[in-house]
């Protein structure tokens, strides 16, 4: 079946970046589905994805696997596709892993909103979380900052593909 | 996308149960589809289903509550679907809510499968789960026995629809 429910994001649950940025969306789906693009842009440098792996499925394995420039400092996730329109919207989450399968330490559900603005693409990224304390964590992690950087790597990353 | 990865259920994760029941996929497609038919014989016997709420799409609600005939004993269970084929496969999980909010509490994915086999129907059901304790857990929970007695009243109830 087609139709998906996405609920509107819930401020107290939901953290929620929203750039213009200046590319077609189908480059910047392509920057988001493609493991050797990934690697390029997807962590804020100086870290660095050391491997990344995309089943482009509902169900399907995106695998990041980050490290800092040590190297001592190492974040492997393993997350499930749920929703995929191409060029359009892409929703994973670590709740799952691959096959549908209960994960042991649920954080976020991801939403990439890619919409076209002139010649440029709306690029909306939504973090869902379960509850106002890990929204909260969240963003005194570093949310704004960590995937402002990304979303900023993202868009000088697709001016040179 | 509509090719959706289901992995082969892990003897060592996963619990499966499966029955040939005599009614065509389709009768039994409707009996899990619709709220006031899955009130009638979702929960094993003495204990009722006294609410159930299907949002029939990828994110949607599946909701259950159930209790004990005293009243004193009430399981309501919020689910969100992830995977639709009508009249051949339905597949949630508690791990998330709707609209794909993670949930606190993850135990089980579940899938539903119907496969025709002359005009009966083979019917499986299978649990997912996180890790080898928590299959063990729900295999000695009662797994076989409450699933199979609700798949004996699911065959049961169909006869009268």
């Amino acid at each position: 079946m087609s139709s998906t429910l996405l609920l509107k994001p819930d401020p107290k649950l939901d953290l929620v970046l929203e750039r213009v940025i200046d590319a077609p969306r189908e480059l910047l789906w392509t920057a988001w589905t493609t493991p050797e693009h990934v690697r390029q842009w997807f962590t804020p440098k100086p870290w660095i994805v050391t491997d990344c792996e995309i089943d482009l499925r509902p169900g399907g394995l995106f695998r990041t696997r980050m490290q800092s420039p040590d190297g001592k400092e190492v974040n492997d996730r393993h997350c499930c596709y749920l929703d995929i329109v191409p060029n359009e919207r892409l929703v994973w989450t670590d709740a799952l892993l691959p096959g549908y399968r209960p994960s042991g330490d649920p954080f976020i559900t991801a939403v990439i909103s890619l919409q076209p603005e002139g010649k440029a693409t709306r690029y909306t990224a939504t973090a869902i979380h379960r509850d106002e304390a890990t929204r909260k964590n969240h963003e005194e992690m570093g949310f704004f900052d960590g995937w402002g950087t990304v979303a900023d790597q993202l868009a000088e990353y697709v001016k040179g593909i």
